[in-house]
């Protein structure tokens, strides 16, 4: 069965948003908590094209954590698969996402893999270009491309606050500088990251996304290829393994779709050769993951019969 | 496109067999380090019923690990995901199979996932029956129900030879049973345990199983159903997360199929609404999966079509 | 200063009995859970054989983590400094005194010394003697000889309670076997283990037990030597750097002595060349100490100067 | 017996100098690659005002983890015991000094002792002043207050070198900034840190600073309190049990009095009541301690039976 209307999606929005209450919003991030934790959206965009939404769909939101799967498509377009598998693992991990400890234990110093901070600083980190601005320029080139949207930017607000506040983030730069896993100025890591998490959009243009890796690369619109397919299919394997923080294993059992979720609220989804799935609801678990929006990703899953497994 | 003869696995056992050279045989289970290294046999059971094999296909290997998933099945069915998820977690791990470390760190001292061997025995703790021998019987039944062959037993030998140097897990039991996560006598535990992965059988025999979990819990020649679908689901899912040891990961993204190894060198794969996969090679890499397996695995993966991603 | 009467004591004791309402009863050794938490009592032993005490200083107590030092010093005396120390370590830790975590990252999995609960059963698995009964003969022989009292016995109730419910400790022998860190039957090592731990005395033997630490091993009122000098110093070494569980640091700086403490509340002091110490109090703060005991400590190490720093 | 000639001391140094051989310079820090791995110097330095040196005595070396040591000393004198265990325990560890993975796990995270690397850099961040020029010009006052003698300095080379390659404590500190241990500018605190760090002296100074500290804090010469009683017994018992890094417990037992070392290969020592020692030898062991230094404290503790034990 497939989604065929906004109907549909705005009954299903309605039963899930009551579990907003059991969540709340991100507190570490200054600029996050002024959200309203009921706020919820959704949108599916289908490889062939059609999509369907619900909610404020054209509310935005910074994309956090989730951008972590679009730099490391970009980088693993730019290195290889080699290059950046020399610097961060392909493991999942029992650890927080914001965890240094592991790092010690390891030999060597490699972060276990690419959804933890440590390994997605390390992504960020090789990003090609001549300066930090450059950098930014072919990061943002890409998600604009992704979204076909040359309005995609950053909310410099936001990106802000979490760079003045992005101290276990420098301990573990220089813990990975240390150990020469990554290189380069922290600062301007820091800087970069920080942007890259405050990228900005809405959960339409978050389903669009979804749908490119969902399709293998190719964009459902114009039929390019934005990611070669081998590079999609690595994506959506991590968003299987670790994309959803510490509940990861339960949600893949749960939902069984490969999806990424960010501190925002924000998820994006990517069910293969189907749809890509955007969603917003502020309102977090302890794990970090927006709570209706994992409720409401169960349901479809059920109802569309999504699951990979 | 699909296998259809002998001859293709014979051909790609021919190309991988090799890669048992950088492998060797496991060295803390004194009876299993008698195997040739050389060793290479594979099976594939469609779920239409048609099957394949080639090597030594009528070769007898021990579960070890890979028992893991069929009693985790069996002790869902008996108890209940409710029952079963309060004393073993979902999620993957970032430390070793047999590490008693994080079980101290964690509040409750819940073993993190059914794969790793805390969990594992936790599982086999759970199955039910009046004594050990019932909780065998029980045990020995579903497995020659998924096998459809009454004479499938286990390896004394084997049996006897983990327990008597089952100190690790030993040390994980009384742990556990101090945190209240397992209950009962654990001799009688480690008894059933070692038992459990002694159960011995060939690689078609291990395809067939596969291809039960592969149709969703539904004999693939008989059409009964011997294991609910959203059991089948749960397992083939861990399968994917913390099927492989420490490198699931790495051939979640090399191979992209659920799929369970165990250090005797057997490997069972469940390729959703295909196929269930069968492999013997006793020639294990560092991480304890059979090199020349996991090497086949990626190659019929990409000429089958294989990954769920 | 010197104390020279009992009422010095009967005062000081006075003083700080209500410092055990801030503590309590251990809880996790049943037969330990009916002590009177206001019980305190103290002996001072003079290595010139003087002595005093206050309190109810007849009441027997078992010595618990005590009998560390005490079979420390046994099994030195009968394998000498090198064979112990190859299988255990001298160094302090920061874990807690059950932890098994650390001995999984160590390498050999050595424990880290002789007073945390991994270290004092290498320990006890050294004592020498052709079986289990010969074992505890000669280490209650040795008690008595210390005690200079024949009728120094155990608590049979305390023992068989603490055995019963020594799962941690079954973990931490099973996970030292594996590792060959101890060798034997474990459940005869327990069985010796939890006797030596439910040794039973009054504060004024174990004063006289410190006063032979004080005094360098010679027994301070038939002068015999009964531990070499060498061996009693390692042994208030290791009381000074780990003696007082996770807080012998803090006491190293507020008391400055060499002490012993066991979740009875006892604790067993040595100040070089002046005294011994007895100290029964079993309200215990949330490290182990008994509370009145260490503020007793503090006051007397004050008043009479016996800070070895 | 007490040392009452040079000619002893050459002798001792003559005796312990090919130890040398088994250890090797520091590889980390740059600038303190150059040293020459035979030399060896020591000198005593009696509370009554005499001293005794052999070796070249002259030679200058930096404190590196000595200085810990003496800023504590400034610390407590400036903030008072509280107010610094507030942001430091007084626990040993049985983790290495540089390690972060043990901040991760307690809570709060507060470094176990000042003798480690997080807890030296949070002491260093309580030295008093309006801005980091006027902390340094304090400490360098109590510094040179301590050796009596205006011209100690720091060795601007060395700062430079550790500064630049600080990466390990920067991680360290941001962590701790994180978790509000430390606050200010940390660029600023590892300017001032690895300024204090390479201070420089001779060994004949370390051993009059070591006398202060022998003397509870009483300048042997002048007579006057360069640090109050307690502050002086509260930093010899640190030293007790973590002033030799991982190897302080086996210190305390081979040679049983107050020492710090430092990876420079500089030990300084403080015999309660009897003399300070000052020792250069930086060929080190692989817990980063003098080889020759320590193999020559154990030599001279025996002889002139300083244990405290």
């Amino acid at each position: 069965m497939e989604c065929i209307s906004n109907q549909e999606l705005e009954q299903l929005i309605d039963e899930v948003r009551p579990y907003s209450q059991y969540g709340k919003l991100v507190d570490y991030i200054p600029a996050l908590k002024e959200e309203n934790s009921e706020d919820l959206s959704v949108s599916i965009f289908h490889v062939n094209g059609t999509f369907f939404y619900a909610g404020d769909y054209l509310k935005k939101f910074t994309l956090q954590s989730i951008s972590k799967v679009i730099t490391l498509a970009l980088v693993l377009i730019q290195n290889g698969e080699e290059a950046v598998f020399e610097r961060v693992g392909m493991e999942p991990t029992g650890d927080p996402f914001n965890s240094i400890a592991k790092l010690e234990t390891l030999k060597p110093a490699k972060p276990l893999n690419p959804m933890i901070n440590a390994g997605a600083l390390a992504v960020t980190n090789m990003i090609q270009g001549k300066d930090v601005d450059e950098k930014w320029d072919r990061l943002l080139s890409f998600v604009r491309e992704l979204v076909n949207d040359d309005q995609v930017s950053y909310n410099e607000r936001v990106a802000k606050s979490e760079y003045d506040t992005a101290n276990l983030n420098r301990a573990l730069c220089y813990f990975m500088k240390q150990h020469e896993v990554i290189e380069g100025n922290i600062e301007d890591l820091l800087f970069l990251y920080t942007k890259q998490c405050a990228i900005e959009m809405n959960c339409s243009d978050l389903a669009r996304i979804g749908a490119v890796f969902a399709a293998n690369g190719v964009d459902p619109v114009t039929g390019r290829v934005l990611i070669p397919s081998h590079i999609a299919r690595i994506c959506k394997t991590f968003m299987v393994t670790c994309g959803m923080y510490n509940a990861s294993g339960e949600f893949a059992i749960k939902v069984g779709i490969p999806a990424k979720s960010g501190v925002s609220g924000g998820i994006m989804g990517a069910v293969p050769h189907k749809c890509g799935i955007g969603i917003f609801g502020p309102a977090l678990d302890e794990k970090g993951n927006s709570v209706a929006g994992v409720k409401l990703l169960e349901k479809m899953s059920q109802i569309y019969g999504w699951s990979i497994f």
